[in-house]
């Protein structure tokens, strides 16, 4: 059976996650592909840090170049966070000749048309289906099964931790604080939540889905962006008199012939398929000229479901190698 | 721009959608996929039947040669209804170096196992997205998205006859016979309803769900099979007071490593999401060792929606002609 060969740039959650998911389905992936995926090289930042995974030292380096331009590697996973120095890799990895599969929405959102370009320009794949919604199916389908479509709208729920927040203020009536410090105990949020909770991370992944959707790139900084710090218990009172919910909602659609677009806490009506999507469960609500209205729903993060999104891509990649 | 040449075998709901669908989204469908698509004959029974579409006459044949046996055409797309004859039209377009985009789920869940190796045999694709859940993405995303995860089990509500009724029945308290009966005056059901009401349907694509998920082949006769017909107000009644709402689900999964599949009329708490699916709506739940859970969620019938998946599939091809 022939071989193919990743570097992971990243071993936090997802890259864990990948790793872990590699061995844990490891018959199926091969039935599937027809291949043997191999991990030549991990970048972390310190290979000396314990990373609680047995036998993984030998995979490490803190030299990205003994990735992106190792003549082994037929496929570059890129799953660390932010924007820098990510992006240059990916252009690089590219440039190198690298398919590459990347799940880091900030990245990609921000340098979108130069990324794609140069990949369309060096006739390899870059594949970023865990970049939005996590382990949900989205942008694929987008591409595919739905291509035939004029897209009318979308509004999405796409970003864990605000829903955590939000659904925990509904349903029990607990102040953002509190919510807040229960989610960073939980590991729903970060140390600095400041990209979840002012909508950043949900105007990324906005802006991939304009992008893919309405054939037009709006950097995220150009989308009007609220986030949920705002919101208090009287707000959400106020909704459910209304017989609604607040949501984090990130929206685009058409509106006599232009593109509206904007992250900002929304009242949705409790008939409306969004207004059941609780917790950290992301959903993204879509609607087409033909098919009309749809709903993708599941967990939009984790390292395993985003780790399902990330070997899905890769896998796609290897049965065309 | 080069050419793509489409023979439709069948011109009720479906088949109509698609010539429809391909007007309307003209311009992007070229866009997307770089190609001119035609269609170059249309197969119907009677040539001189006023199918209500102007300057429809000229695509018209009723010899089924004209389309399967054509060298001018690249892809047959099949929207009959019914096993017979088009399981044979598949098979024999296939032979004769066609690629197939078909919706019939009858067809293609009875011999699945027989076209899909057909198509294999003849380096052709047999693609078949419309046959489950119509508009939704499902059998795409669960081949390429997801194929990294072993599945552990799917809940479809795949027929919106059955779930259009129930729905009914549970929100109105009309009675069974009642609904049907405006089911058929608005479209929702056929004049013959049994292939649906008895679950016949939902069996066909269960049987293909489970191909794609748990790899082996079951013949839609040897699904364990039950209707709604015998659902009573009563029944309705009984599961509101446990939290339930009545749906007809197609599940299979896996308990302890065995296969165990079946569509009958089951209690789904309110909780899950499934409960909110009505009317006409469809949903496929589905949940993998990776991924955790998911649901796909739309309208799973109708011309346009329906359309909107056998025209993915046949743009999908394009892009490898």
């Amino acid at each position: 059976m022939e071989t193919v060969k990743l570097g992971i740039l990243g071993f936090g959650n997802i890259g864990k996650g990948t790793y872990e998911l590699l061995n844990l389905n490891r018959q199926k992936i091969q039935r599937v592909t027809g291949r043997e995926i191999y991990i030549e090289k991990i970048l972390v930042r310190d290979v000396n840090r314990d990373r609680g995974v047995a036998g993984i030292e030998k995979y490490l380096t803190s030299n990205p170049e003994d990735i992106i331009k190792n003549p082994e590697i037929d496929i570059v996973v890129e799953v660390l966070s932010g924007e820098k120095p990510a992006a240059d890799y990916i252009y690089q990895a590219l440039e190198n000749g690298k398919h590459v599969v990347t799940a880091n929405k900030a990245a990609l959102a921000a340098n979108f048309e130069k990324l794609t370009a140069k990949a369309e320009d060096a006739g390899r794949f870059l594949k970023f289906e865990a970049s939005v919604a996590g382990g949900i199916p989205v942008l694929n389908p987008l591409s595919t099964v739905l291509q035939a479509n004029e897209y009318v709208q979308v509004k999405g729920i796409v970003n864990g931790t605000t829903n955590y927040i939000l659904s925990q203020m509904t349903e029990n009536g607990a102040r953002y604080e509190d919510v807040l410090k229960k989610a960073q105990t939980l590991g729903f949020a970060e140390a600095d939540p400041t990209a979840d909770v002012e909508g950043i991370d949900a105007a990324n992944k906005l802006s991939i889905l304009i992008s893919l959707m309405f054939e037009q790139y709006v950097a995220p900084g150009k989308i009007p962006t609220k986030g949920i710090t705002g919101v208090t218990l009287q707000d959400i009172e106020d909704a459910k008199e209304k017989g609604c919910v607040i949501k984090l909602i990130a929206s685009a659609g058409l509106v006599n012939g232009k593109l509206v677009y904007g992250v900002k806490p929304e009242l949705i009506h409790l008939s409306h398929p969004l207004a059941g999507v609780n917790n950290e469960f992301n959903a993204v609500y879509v609607e087409g000229n033909a098919v009309g209205e749809l709903m993708f729903y599941g967990r939009g993060a984790g390292p395993l479901p985003t780790a399902s999104a990330v070997m899905g891509d890769v896998m796609e990649i290897c049965k065309t190698l």
